[in-house]
């Protein structure tokens, strides 16, 4: 059992039940993932944005552009440091968040209770881990 | 801790890893993993990369298209099925293949010294099941 082919295999279904989900709203899956990370902050910073869903800053950007040519997220500078800016949800988008929750916490419930509290913390040490693992080979070796 | 971020972190972290490695040969990432898929079985068909890699036959017939452009497959309609190709890796792909199926051993040993059988084997079980509960997701519900 490769692991690694395991996890896209997860990611990829993830992503395309979050895409069908998010599309009767008219959204993206990763548009809907954004909003709800927002929305549980109140206020964000691009960078947060970026370390958060682990995306590069130029990544970022364009999510960011689109969100808000799309009237679901505004952005402002931050006082005292032009590089950062400040993002919030929309009145709009507000309201999506709350729906966005309830899918996000039925899947997260149907794990938990599927699952005990040690399996759980087995899953997440060995995500961190092969999340690690690959965070170290990117840096030094080119082959 | 939510799981569904956790995988996508994940994902993204392995992709990025393989991409940069996968790039010192002129490669992507996707494509060394179908190579390594091919170079497993010495001859699959179209159908079971779109199983394997859990992607769509328009992605897949893409995938391969550009992979055969640049002399890594070879493609061939099966005899008796016109809507069956194999796929075989060329000479140069069968040569990668040796180099990627090293790269991809180095990190499931990390996992599995790192952890125990029976963590190992929870972690497969649960990322199953979250790969089926995304699948059930997926097909009758719009919200």
């Amino acid at each position: 059992m490769n692991y690694g082919k395991l996890v896209k295999q997860a990611c990829n279904q993830m992503n395309r039940a979050m895409d069908e989900y998010a599309r009767a709203s008219g959204l993206t899956g990763t548009q809907m993932s954004i909003i709800d990370f927002i929305g549980s902050k109140s206020v964000v910073l691009q960078r947060d944005i970026e370390a958060e869903f682990n995306i590069q800053r130029s990544t970022a950007s364009v999510l960011l552009q689109r969100m808000e040519a799309r009237a679901l997220v505004t952005r402002q500078t931050v006082a005292g440091d032009a590089r950062q800016k400040e993002v919030r949800l929309t009145p709009k988008a507000e309201r999506l968040h709350e729906m966005v929750a309830v899918y996000i916490a039925k899947q997260q419930n149907a794990m938990t209770s599927e699952f005990t509290p040690a399996e759980c913390a087995t899953f997440v040490r060995m995500l961190q881990y092969f999340i690690q693992l690959n965070h170290d080979e990117q840096a030094p070796s080119e082959p």
